[in-house]
Parts: C-alpha cells; structure tokens; sequence
C-alpha cells in the first residue's frame, strides 16, 4: 500500500509530500485528521452529490520537542475539519480519488523511512477511514468511485502544528473500572481528536486494579474483583502500544499520599493508622510518611511502574491530603517534632512528596504533580510540572507557577465528569489559557491542558457520550490557533460535523442540539 | 418448556401458582421481574458465594381495568428487587434450583389457558434472563447447578400489583431519529422496569420519520432523510408487537396544531402561512385552522394512524400553540370573526383541538393531550385525558384536572432529557403524585405518570445511559406502594443492585455512583 510514487506512472492519484522539519523522535506524536463528508446537519434533505471531497491530512511532530509540520494534500473539500489546522488555503483545481490509486508516501526529505512503524500502522489505519466501503466488495467500491468522479473536487493545502505539546486525557480507572476495550475505543476518538496523552488515572481509594509484579496482593485484594476488574501486565502494555501507535504518550498516575485506601488493603503497615482517644480507632488515612518502610515500598513500586510505562513523565498526584489522621497519630506527631517540622503538616507533606518525587526522578523521570503539592511546598524549585485543577481563578494560579519557572498543565476548565449542562460544549470552548499577565516566557511555560473525566459517576456505559463531542471543544482549544478559532457560531457547524465524523468511526459521540447525521449510531 | 406441574411427576421443579383475578384482556399488561444477583457493589470483593438465590415473579394482570396478581414463587433471596413488590414475606425453606426442572406453568385457576402467546413468549425470555448460563454449554450449567446446590435458599411469597395503571415512557424520534433497535432495546429496558405505556412521540418541528401510505409526502419531505431516517409500517408493526410481547401498549402522538414544521414539506396548504406587512412572509405557523382541508387531512391521517397503532388510546398533543402566525393572517382573522371567536385566539385553538378530538373518537380512540389543551379549553368535559408537563406547582395543576372530573397523566417532574446532575436520582424518586388536597375519587383519576425524554440533545448514542436508571426512580414510585418506598438511602443499595441487573441483561445504564458491577457493561 506504501508507495514512493514520485517517479511512478500513477500520476493520477493522489500526491501527497510529507516533509518534517525534524526526526521522528521516540516520544512521537501523530495526530492524523482525515474528514469524510460522512456527516451532514439539519433538516435538509440529503443528495447523494454531497458527497464533495475528501480531506486529509497526516500530520506528525516529535512531541516534547520544537517541531514544525508540512503536509500538502491534494483532493479536497469544506466540511468540517476539527480541530481546525493552522492555516488551510483551497483551489479549484480537480483530482479524481480512488482507492486503487490512492497511497500514502513518505516523502523525499522526511526522516521517517519506509518501514516506521508508527506511521506504516497509521496508514494502514487511515486508508480504511477514508475508504470505508472499500472492503466492502466491489459494488460498493464501484458506487464510491462513480460518485468521485461524478463531483467537483478542490485542492487544499494544509499547514499545521499543535498550539501546545500536552493535551491530555484523564480517564479514572480505579471509581469505575473501564475494560481495557472502552480505554481501546477512547484511544481511537483521542487520535481523531489530536489529544496525545492518556493520563491514566490508574488507582485510587475505592480499588487498586493495576497488577504490580512486585505487589501481587495490592491488586489480589484491593481491586474490585482480583481476577475481573484488574489490568495485567499484558494489559497495560496492550493499552501503551496502541496508544504509540496512534502517537499518544501513556502517562500513568499513582497518586499519593492521599487518595490511597485500596492500597492499605494489600500493602500493611503502608497506610497511617488513625487514633480516636490515645487509641488506634481502626481507621486508617493517607500513607504513613513517618515510617523508613514506607519509602522502601515506594521505591519498589515505583521502579516496577518507571519500568511498565516506557513515557519519560510520571504523575505523582499528591492532592486533597486529609491532615486529620497523621494529627491524630503520635507517632506521626513525633517524627514530626524529630524532623523539626513542629505542628506545621504542611512540611510533612511538602517532606513525603520530595522523597517521592526524588525516588522517580532516580528512575529518570519527570513529575506532575496536582497544584496541591505547589501550594503547600516551600521549595518549589524541586518540583518540574504542576496540574492546576481548582476551581475559580485558575489563571490566577497558572500565573503563580509560570512565575515560579514551573511548567504548568491546566485542567481546572475541563472537568468534564460534572454531568452539567451537557450541551453547553461553548464552555470548554471559550477557554483562554494564557489570558493571564506574564511574560512570554512565563507563558512558554504552559505546556498544555487537559480533560479530567473523573469516574465517580461514569463507567463504561456512559464514558464515550459524556466525553464525546465535549471533549472535541477542547481538543480544538489545544491543538489550534486561538484567533481563527474564538467564534462558538463559526465552530458549531464544524463540531456538528465533526461529531458525524466520530460517529462513522464507531465513536458513541452525543448530539449537540437537534438533527441527523447520514450514519447514525447503532449499537450492535 | 411449558408444563402444567400438578399432577406430574416432576416434584423436585420449581412449582409456581398463578391466580389470575381477573381474565388477561385485549391489552394486558405483563410486568415480569427476575432478580439474579448478577451485581455487587462497594469496594469489597466479591465472592462466588454471594450466589445467594434467585428471586422470581411473574406478574400479570389486565391494564386498563382493575386487578390483582397473585403470585406465589418458591427459590428466593433479598437481593434488590425493583419496582419493590406490594408484598414480600420469606421463610426459611430450602429448595434446590436447577434449568433441567425448572419451568414455568399456567396456574389451574388462571383465565390464561396454555397456547396464550404473550405469556408463553415471557416464559421463554424469563427462562434465558433466570438461567444465562445455561446456553453456554455444560460447563456453564455444571458451575451454575453447582452453586446452587451449595446455597441456602430461603422461600418468598410476593403479592403484587401496580399502584398507577399508566406507566409510561416518552421517547422523541423527530428531534433525532431513534434506530428500531434503539427502540426495541428500550423497550426490554421498559419492561423490566415495569413500564407498560410507550409514549411514541412520533413527529415534531425537526423531522416526520412516520412513513404514511396515505401521505407518503410526509416522511419522504419531511424526515431527515426519506430512505435511511423513517418508520416503515413494518417498522412501527414489529414495534407494536415486540412491546405487546413485553405488556407493554404503544401510545402514538401526532402532535399538532403547534410542533408541526416538518409536516409543511410534504403537505402544501396545512399550515398557515405568516403575514408580515400585509403580505406573507414565506415562513410558516402552526396547522391552519381556517380551512376545511385542514380537517379532511387530519381525518384521512387519523384514520390511518387508528387503524396502524392498536392502542385504544391516542395522543394528540396541542401544546406550545404559536400564537402569532395566526394573529398575523389575514384570513384566520376573517375566520375568527366568522366563528365569533372575536380575538380570542384561545377559542380558536380550542375549536381546533375539539375538532381533532372529535375525529379520533370517530375512530374510537380515547385522546390524551397536553396541559396546555385544559388551560385554554373552556367546555372542558369534552377532553378525557389531560398530561401534566410544565414545572412548578404542577400538582396544583394535576388537583385542576382532577376537580374538572378529567384524568390525568403527571409528566413535570420527570423530564428525564435534561442533562442536569445525572447522579441525583433521588429528586425522580422524591415525587409523591396524589399530594394534593382533593377527595378519594379526585385521587382516583390520576392514573399515572410518564417519564419525558425529548430529543433534543438525546439520540441513540447516549438514550439509554440517560434514561437508565434514573427512569428506575420513576418506575418505583409508579409501581409501589408510597409508604414502604419512601427512604431513598434504603433505595440505594437495591437500585445499585437493579441498575447491575439491567447491566447483565445489556442495558446501558450509567452507574448510580463509584463501585462496581460483578458483570460490567462491555461495548461491543
């Protein structure tokens, strides 16, 4: 299917040059965008001569790097291309398109050379996207190559990059266990929507579904069901390469010390016991920083995990800490008073997560952390990436840790677990991360953004619908040019059709408003 | 799989009484409940020995008259049972269950004689639903018969029957076009709920899918799209039929004079065209009641529609009038001055409405219309049933209609399309329909309520999580007796448990909040 195809005869298919401006790095990013006029809006009737033209483009870019990406592609059309590229010019001039003529190349000056994987995966991928009749038998493909050829096509050329290098995803797997085949599909609709990192929120206090080889028995006993609502070894490598192969980077959280009770159920004396009246009470709070134990735990664990999860980023978590249970401990209180923290629990905290933070960045990676952990932490210059993820004004915190020469990842705009008014999808549209005063360094310092998609509420019955087309508002937000993309009117008829598009590729997208689409959904 | 067991030898089976009151009528209802305990919930896990038993009922009775179910079930638990029976009372008596000599029988008293295709239908359903496992070979059933053995089981006697005989379910197929599967899923998901009216609200503004032989214009104009976006008579047929089969009736509503856009596209001349300047406008209003071919359609579409949907009922709409259409046309006006309506555009609504009502009692159908049908309408006694939609005292106005001698429907605080905060099922819970002041017989004429899921931002990608479970709270409270209903905490539990049940029987429903299901919900 991959051809060179300058200097080949078929001068009649499609041409299409990639030329990247750097080498394909280990962490790629593919983001690939292919528009079929599958979709179409309102109340019209539909006419087959609809069917104008196809829009692709293949777009790659070494992720945590500067990259610069050029893709020209001949054959065309309007519909919706979501989220918009950065820039997109058209002419009238006119290419048939058939599948037996059509191939994806590698161009002349591109890095990548015939046999990457990733992008050989990718064309395979999108060749069916763009053709999906094409298996179909001959009858089908007979009708789609008439009607390409019954229409006018235009040609367009596409330039384009991300706006920024992290647009994230968090899905919660520990509230709601997600089979590994609803995080498959949610990583194909992250692809069609540019995102490029999973943050798999992967434990928590209610279960503890990843299988450690180190720690058996955390899983064994604190995952919901020790054989069923669990993610193997094979399964988390499973989710990571289909993830690379659609260029998204696999972040995993283990969020400590708080958000921790599963662990306690697997792992004893991890966990801070909780004292009522000078006497254990039974209950237990977050983990027990006061034990040496406690950091040899996490030194295995965590080299087990920075060796499972190839990504060179980690996230740490370290939010909503309840201070009650180490307060309550003596023995907390004492290592407290040894370490010279007095009764200030925020030195404790600031104290455990520099040890582990230290302990990952032995593992050589890089940390996130939640905005918690920057807030309560003196020596901020040890911590390399704050989530900000509060509510109310939240610019005014990704000002604070841009000025602190931290990088920053905002989130607190996407909550998009909150059922809410589901249809407002212009509110995670009209989202402007860097409206905020700072220089432009300060401003470089905003890596990304990303849609948290907490689990208390959602599972896998209802985790595509919530997530799809909201999640798309704010794909285009990350990956596009804020000035062509500030008009909600403009991107509704574009998202309709974009939301088609999922649909057609089998993603339970939701309606925004009243209307149709030429392929409906239908569940099997 | 049918036997009559008195007599026969087969004394080790299940042995399950049915008294029958009353003879199954035309319209019966059939409200089967099965509880497996296929769910568990909470961060505890799960053990094969919490295959605790097998709850079973099988209720019947005949919907639009009075009557009792009796029904006796030996093999039983306590795990969620949902709507909650009238009356449940357990003992401690062991009976071993097995798929071999398992089976249902027709009770020697019953009216229902053996060869009675609604029940011998549910029989073999609730056969798969109570045992399914047992299609999957022996090793399957070897488990299964096995747990079974190794279980106490105590003995449940249930006595039950519905608290309100119109249970019904809205669902909006022109805002967007619902898939017959959709529908055909929804009404399993119906039926185990115990919901026994599906509201088809058929046609709207947006599209007209109802392909009519007598005005195919209609749908092949007015749907989305007059192929692929239509109810086909075999369409609606095989509905009918598959509710029928579940005890469930189908209530079609051909809304009008207002909410009729689509059905211009096919239809010239039925709706009124606006004025604007003295000339029209080119836009146009509600269903013209001006003109007399305005009552030969309806009559010719009602005459249609009577003869295709059984259902002794029809609805007929007639809310949200547009009044300005009318007042801006000239010869509406010459018409109200005719009729001495003066400009009394009220009067001139209601003489529409009277006018449809009066045809479809021709056809012998008993009409249902909106709220706002009984706000305008003086001569009041010539509507039967009245729906109550809007917000706010809505059981002020349910105690109107009640006063006025007319039934009544109650909508209002079950719109279940808003997205709102999906996890708070208790406010659908919370309602207590006859808490108004007004005599015993008043009471009497609420026959029951009816969960509302519009369209407009709810298609087939995301129904079913929206309507279940949340639709489960509606359905109890229409079911069950008031007083043993009334505590949402000791509803939770068992509704967490129900919604696990829908889940094991393919029904998307969203989760109540964090946990776990023994059986997930897997997309396919």
């Amino acid at each position: 299917m991959l051809k060179d195809l300058f200097g080949s005869q078929n001068l009649e298919a499609v041409v299409l040059l990639l030329f990247l401006a750097r080498t394909v790095a280990t962490s790629t990013s593919l983001a690939a965008l292919v528009s079929l006029p599958t979709g179409h809006h309102g109340i019209d009737q539909l006419h087959l001569s609809e069917l104008q033209g196809v829009v692709l483009g293949l777009l790659f870019g070494a992720v945590l790097a500067t990259f610069l990406l050029f893709v020209v592609v001949f054959i065309v059309i309007s519909l919706g291309v979501w989220p918009l590229p950065q820039a997109i010019t058209s002419s009238t001039e006119r290419y048939p398109l058939t599948p037996q003529a059509f191939c994806f190349s590698y161009g002349r000056r591109s890095a990548a050379r015939p046999g990457c994987s990733v992008l050989d995966a990718a064309s395979e991928r999108y060749f069916s996207l763009i053709f999906p009749d094409y298996t179909y038998g001959s009858t089908g493909l007979e009708t789609f190559s008439q009607l390409v050829y019954q229409d006018d096509f235009g040609s367009t050329k596409i330039e384009d990059f991300p706006r920024f290098q992290f647009r994230g995803i968090l899905l919660d797997t520990s509230r709601h266990y997600l089979p590994v085949k609803t995080i498959l599909k949610s990583l194909d609709a992250m692809a069609y929507n540019k995102f490029n990192v999973f943050h798999w929120h992967i434990v928590d206090d209610p279960s503890f579904p990843y299988q450690s080889h180190t720690f058996p028995d955390l899983s064994s006993k604190g995952a919901f069901h020790p054989m069923t609502h669990i993610y193997t070894q094979s399964d988390v490598r499973r989710v990571i390469s289909y993830a690379r192969l659609r260029g998204i980077r696999v972040l995993p959280e283990f969020d400590s010390p708080g958000h921790t009770k599963s662990w306690g159920k697997g792992q004893s004396d991890l966990l801070t016991p909780c004292y009522k009246g000078g006497i254990p009470s039974g209950t237990f709070g977050p983990v027990n920083p006061a034990l040496p134990s406690t950091y040899q735990f996490m030194e295995r664990l965590f080299k087990e995990v920075s060796a499972v999860f190839p990504d060179s980023y980690i996230h740490l978590g370290g939010d909503e800490v309840d201070l009650s249970c180490w307060r309550s401990n003596p023995y907390v209180r004492a290592f407290m008073q040894k370490m010279g923290f007095g009764v200030d629990f925020a030195k404790l905290e600031a104290f455990y997560m520099e040890k582990v933070v230290n302990i990952t960045s032995f593992f050589n990676k890089t940390s996130i952390v939640w905005q918690d952990v920057f807030d309560y932490h003196e020596r901020r210059s040890s911590l390399s990436v704050v989530e900000v993820w509060k509510e109310g004004c939240y610019l005014c915190e990704v000002r604070r840790v841009a000025k602190a020469g931290l990088r920053v990842i905002l989130a607190s705009p996407w909550y998009l677990d909150q059922p809410g008014p589901t249809h407002n999808w212009a509110r995670y549209y009209t989202v402007w991360p860097l409206a905020f005063k700072g220089t432009e360094e300060q401003k470089s310092l905003v890596i990304g953004g990303e849609v948290c998609m907490w689990g208390e509420y959602v599972d896998a019955t209802n985790l595509a619908p919530r997530l799809w087309p909201r999640a798309s508002a704010a794909a285009e937000r990350l990956w596009s040019n804020e000035k062509q993309t500030s008009s909600v009117d403009k991107a509704f008829p574009r998202l309709q059709d974009f939301r088609c598009i999922l649909l057609r590729r089998g993603i339970q997208a939701e309606p925004l408003y009243v209307g149709h689409c030429k392929h409906e959904y239908h569940s099997v």
